[in-house]
């Protein structure tokens, strides 16, 4: 297993990085009304914290927290063991903690009394409640807690944090952008590295395994589903069987460079696709086209959804049901907006947005494209490198 | 990148392996006076339903519920567009769907209108509230959830799910097994693909690569840390730090077969390794060894803690102040019990947890070990290779 080419070296974001995220948190607070934000989610400590680890929301027996109050320092609360490696990697080194394991009382008291603490303006303290919001604390501990500083009220803190996350820094580009490369660089080695007779679940972990050793911190998600003709699904984990001449395959992939997601797809056919997957692969073809001209500064994520929807209609194919063609990315995998007929999120530059048209051919056949671009000041740029015009054929 | 040896076939769980779940969850919820019991969770809904994902606990706006009354069909309640997959995967086929994303009400009443509707007997619902719990929808929508069914009453249902997920079926141990297999086949290789200038992350790439051509599933998590002498944490993400003679470098990894987790890690010395080190790595055996001694059916959790800390503290060290030396292993990465002097958890067999002793030498470094055990009718198996007695040496 020989080094590849080196890898560049990962630059940490600087102190003033976050200090811009939490100035911009606490407008969004005073308009608000919140003398608080708590959070518990990982892409949420991650953002506001810069603490860097892989495993500590991978166990459920310690949560995490961070509170960012109107005004004073920032404190997190967190499990006594992870003290050293959140000091070392994290910008703001106030912090409290409990040792943990302690089912009896994880952190909760603690917590309550941090917030106890604070300044008292308008009494609301916003914790992760909102649309597509996921609290890492047992929620009955966050009954309890509620319970427990009765003084204030929990209203909804992620609407905040939404906003605050939604316009990305020229860094978090640049992370999503380095993801971006390192998986089109190994899709566009995947017809050197598939090989007669590899199973679906050959490709998938030659595929990961390409992404890693070309620089991916972490591949968290990678789709491979294929079928003689077309694939029914697109969220399959890869099977046994065998790929063959007559084969059409996509994987989706959402890969980790520093924290942040790709989340794109690509398909290929294995020996001359079939005419029907050639028009469905076209019509998909120009369907993210328009959603590229579309994508600018005041237009809205339904545009994107309405100038897909269209090219696919006029081609005369039917509008995938999947729900959206696209979302927002960037530390998870979807965030919002959702491009979708009625989401009137309006594109500001620094967005980064997934343009995923889809369609349906034949009874049980779906097909799907996508890519990631960031909305610049007067369009719109593309992370990925574009799908390629006619689809990729494995030798078969 | 040629293929290696053939990967074994992955064999999905029949069906009476799920049906045996879902009676021993019933058996506890008449125990607890439970009319049904609903999860979100990705670990307890795919531990119920089967079904095989991989990115749907990746994106926040769909949440996946799953209801199991009393008596009566099991009910999945799931985004409209994972209908199929769901179908073609899991065991069980009721399932009722919304169109997903709906921000305004995303599964919620259907979610409300599934459960009103079922048998009414102990007037409770076990929802993912106690400890250890990670509820998987918006904390918002089931404070909604609750308003809509005030005919009911939700109490904790995590703790049924932890008594039927703690003993693990041959089938489950199996999977574990092989993902242990995985691993310490990648830690044993190690040194034959460690280059001079390699950096952690290059380390650190190759090892998930190798663990993903040998068959992994995928790897959730990697700690790689280093430094001359020792290392300080074991939760760091790895540097572009070049290893170099007198290091001591620690890798921990959670790596995914089948929905199952190892956890386990291994120390590597550059060069010879100094008189402190090899003393800490001797008596950290030793504390392993006594624990496996101690793991049998009828022992407690604390046992485990004490054989450990006994071992340690008579040759001289500090315990570490982690908070547990181990804990329970299977769909999480960590599981109930805590290896912990206050855990009084009863071993069953079927049982698999880790052993992890840990000590600090020098004010600053820390010295980890960790081996997977399954509990058996008399004692305990070893599910990883035993780490060697000596702590293996890179030629530097």
């Amino acid at each position: 297993m020989p080094n590849r080419k080196p890898l560049e070296k990962f630059e940490p974001f600087p102190k003033s990085e976050f200090e811009g995220r939490i100035e911009r948190l606490r407008r969004v607070m005073r308009r608000q009304s919140l003398d608080a934000i708590l959070v518990s989610a990982e892409a949420n400590f991650k953002y506001l914290t810069g603490f860097a680890t892989q495993n500590a929301w991978s166990i459920p027996a310690r949560p995490w927290f961070f509170v960012v109050p109107l005004e004073g320092e920032p404190v997190a609360v967190i499990p006594e063991g992870g003290r050293e490696g959140y000091q070392r990697t994290s910008w703001t080194p106030n912090m409290r903690s409990w040792m943990s394991p302690n089912p009896r009382d994880e952190g909760v008291s603690l917590l309550a009394e941090t917030l106890s603490n604070l300044p008292r303006r308008f009494g609301r303290i916003g914790a992760e409640l909102g649309a597509e919001s996921r609290m890492w604390m047992p929620v009955g501990d966050f009954l309890r807690l509620r319970e427990m500083i009765l003084a204030r009220e929990f209203v909804d803190g992620q609407a905040a944090m939404r906003e605050v996350r939604l316009q990305k820094s020229a860094r978090e580009v640049g992370r999503i952008r380095a993801m971006c490369r390192i998986a089109c660089d190994a899709f566009d080695a995947l017809p050197s590295f598939v090989e007669p007779g590899d199973t679906e679940r050959d490709v998938y972990r030659k595929m990961q395994s390409e992404m890693l050793l070309a620089g991916a911190t972490r591949v968290q998600f990678m789709a491979c589903v294929s079928g003689p003709g077309g694939y029914e699904n697109i969220i399959g984990e890869p099977s046994d069987r065998v790929l063959a001449r007559g084969d059409i395959m996509i994987i989706d992939t959402g890969g980790v460079y520093g924290d942040y997601f790709c989340d794109f797809d690509r398909n290929f056919c294995w020996g001359p696709p079939p005419e029907q997957v050639k028009r469905a692969h076209e019509v998909l073809y120009r369907a993210t086209e328009a959603a590229l001209a579309a994508a600018r500064p005041g237009a809205r994520a339904s545009d994107l959804w309405r100038a897909q929807a269209r090219t696919i209609d006029e081609g005369g194919w039917p509008v995938s049901t999947i729900g959206r063609m696209g979302h927002g990315l960037g530390m998870n995998l979807t965030e919002p907006p959702s491009v979708k007929e009625d989401d009137e999120t309006e594109l500001i530059e620094g967005m980064v947005v997934t343009i995923e048209p889809s369609t349906k051919y034949g009874p049980n056949f779906m097909f799907v494209h996508e890519e990631n671009v960031v909305i610049t000041a007067d369009g719109c740029d593309l992370l990925t490198r574009r799908a390629p015009r006619e689809l990729p054929v494995i030798p078969s």
